[in-house]
């Protein structure tokens, strides 16, 4: 393994240039949701141009639309296709799915960005753009690890997979697009900004949306009335003790580290239409964690029971209900074992490249990993090399060195798990 | 005044039916914001027809717009016209403004209401539609008050000046420019939605908005960021317990009934814009009442000291300061002793009418008479037929015996107020 070690950083060094241009020109491709064609474009010629079989489809049909795991805010996926390459193996291996994500979310206010938002400008070793680290630099370390190996002449037995998908950000549609291909694999890297450190566990999530119901009445006489901005501070109280009942039992040593490991979080509130009136209703939108071995339905349940127990703790719940909608937004959450096979080939690696132990954690929020695992029989760790803290974040960056170290780890875990020709 | 009631409720029968078809005709005029034009041709035409001296123009222009009681969402007043109206008395009585407004707050829901929004329908002795109660029932009972007087022969001493107004439901700035044009008085009357009660004292009112601040995460790590939400709350608390301490101070019987004399309402909330992101900012609107006797900037004061007293309570606010913005409408509060002449005018002649005692109270939202009193140096008494829990609601409507009954009463406070010559 040391030997490889040394010929995989050589010859991803060789390349180092070309490898960054390639990224400049991913990042530069503003792919925000449906506008991901021509990112998905360089992808696929790139695939090709490596021996790849190339599979560009724009998704849709009765199957993913009725499926249970089917989430996005819109039906029709025109203008942004999936690509999936495959690289056959020689054979008596074990096959792996590389899956990455190339839907960009929205640049946001483009005042906080220092540069443009898809330059792909490089500056002190740090590649920046939206996208850049969430995930197109994760997508590159996976892509570019295939493509040394290859140039070193090595033939691995069992089959790459590699899934460039849209979608992720509103709920991993594309994966399920994917998998509902028929793609599957016996394991699966997700290169998503976990800094480098190893998520074999992926919270999960959803969104909900409640309504929470006043009665309205003129401002000067609002005793009158009964404000929903009022009742929606104890909803809002009744969440936070709902979030902190179902963290105090979880014991799992990888979220040790997190304040609160599987965190619901209320991120809009709006309500009431006239400053001199008793607002009538505030709808309220956030998006509930889910634990790697949980099931969302019964998240949901305890979310439910949470919401009635409001009508103990004042009657005018009892009358006027809160009403709950799960919406938009769902990443399905996943599980693999330390002991999984992949996950001693990752770690040892990493230890290989990096003289150290990495860090093993649960990942904070959903990936595709989820849907992998869940979903495709395909057990999924995640790690990758961006920020995490960048990611949808005003100058998103990503060190370059990062992005050459994670692919060496990557390579030399393709040669450990899907085995090679001697 | 025994003889005059009998005279005044007989005339005022006489003309009932073309008073009601008079007020139908005002109710149908859809005279929302900016499309006061119709109803003010009706007005200015009937006051024409029964001699007053009729002043009608579009307001605006530097003294106006630069006021610091100017407050209005525009500054073109084109298609809204003020109308005044100008019966001079014999002289030697005192004068009086007969002041109300004739813009009406939109309909809103359409589909709440059980007939058309403008309908002017009678039904079982009651008028419907959007401005029949909030105020045209009380414009008319006190124009036809003046007529019956004139049909029974009476020239009344002093000056009756009737003041057909805009832009009341947006903070007076119609009766600003009346004032502003030089029509003062010794008394006014402004027959708004008091239900028949007596309002000498008229609470003001202000609007505000605040602007919370957070910072922004991942809901997934939600701990990483701070939510405007949650602060919000405090913030909410905070303003719950600066209006209690308000309140604890008022201990004018006029406001004994009322259970919080003058409530601060936040009637509308709104933050976050990604279910999945830790909100950073949330925005609040409310309205503030001010007492009769108190300053509107002493209130402002006291507004501001109590967001400065958070940081006390939360560190972050501290270096997060509530931003405090003082917008939009503002209504300037009033206050006639019960000593009054026209006070004392009114309570005589409603026991006369009525039979029973009137009810005094102080109104519980701003009305124009504020400004009339603060500024005109014209002490202004709130008293109207209008019902009060329907102004703004969906099938407003008003009873029309109570607008005859009223129209009685203000003929005998005018007999009695302005003197007449026998």
């Amino acid at each position: 393994m040391a030997v490889w070690k040394e010929k995989v950083k050589e010859q991803l060094e060789k390349d180092r240039d070309n490898s960054v241009r390639l990224l400049q020109s991913w990042v530069r491709e503003a792919s925000v949701q449906g506008q991901e064609a021509g990112v998905q474009e360089l992808v696929a010629s790139k695939l090709a141009e490596m021996g790849f079989e190339v599979d560009k489809w724009v998704m849709g049909g009765e199957e993913l639309l009725s499926h249970p795991y089917f989430v996005s805010p819109r039906t029709s996926f025109e203008g942004s296709p999936n690509v999936v390459g495959v690289l056959r193996g020689t054979g008596g291996g074990r096959s792996i799915i590389l899956n990455g994500h190339v839907d960009v979310v929205p640049p946001g206010d483009e005042t906080q960005w220092e540069r443009d938002p898809f330059s792909g400008d490089v500056e002190d070793g740090k590649l920046y753009g939206r996208g850049a680290t969430d995930m197109k630099g994760g997508n590159l370390a996976a892509l570019i690890a295939v493509e040394a190996l290859q140039k070193l002449g090595v033939k691995l037995k069992g089959d790459v997979i590699f899934e460039s998908v849209v979608e992720e950000e509103s709920g991993g549609a594309g994966t399920l697009a994917t998998i509902l291909r028929g793609y599957k694999a016996d394991a699966a890297l997700v290169p998503e900004l976990t800094q480098m450190k190893i998520m074999p566990k992926q919270q999960g999530s959803m969104w909900f949306r409640l309504k929470v119901i006043g009665r309205s009445a003129h401002g000067g006489t609002r005793y009158e009335g009964v404000s929903a901005i009022e009742k929606s501070l104890a909803v809002v109280q009744a969440i936070g003790a709902l979030e902190k009942r179902r963290n105090d039992r979880i014991t799992d040593p990888l979220y040790a580290k997190l304040p609160i490991p599987i965190p619901i979080n209320i991120g809009v509130i709006e309500g009431g239409k006239w400053p001199s009136s008793v607002a009538d209703l505030v709808k309220l939108e956030g998006r509930m964690g889910v634990a790697p071995e949980e099931e969302m339905e019964d998240a949901k349940r305890e979310m439910e029971e949470a919401l009635a127990g409001l009508s103990a703790i004042d009657p005018w719940f009892a009358d006027h209900p809160v009403e709950l909608e799960w919406y938009g937004a769902r990443w399905v959450p996943g599980a693999v074992e330390e002991e999984h096979p992949l996950m001693q080939a990752l770690m040892a690696t990493f230890e290989e490249v990096k003289g150290e132990k990495p860090v093993i954690e649960a990942s904070p929020w959903g990936t595709d990993g989820g849907l992998l695992t869940k979903l495709a029989d395909t057990p999924a760790i995640v790690f990758g090399p961006g920020i995490t803290q960048l990611g949808h974040y005003p100058n998103e960056c990503i060190e370059l060195d990062t992005v050459f170290e994670c692919a060496a780890i990557y390579a030399l875990t393709l040669l450990e798990w899907c085995g090679y020709e001697e």
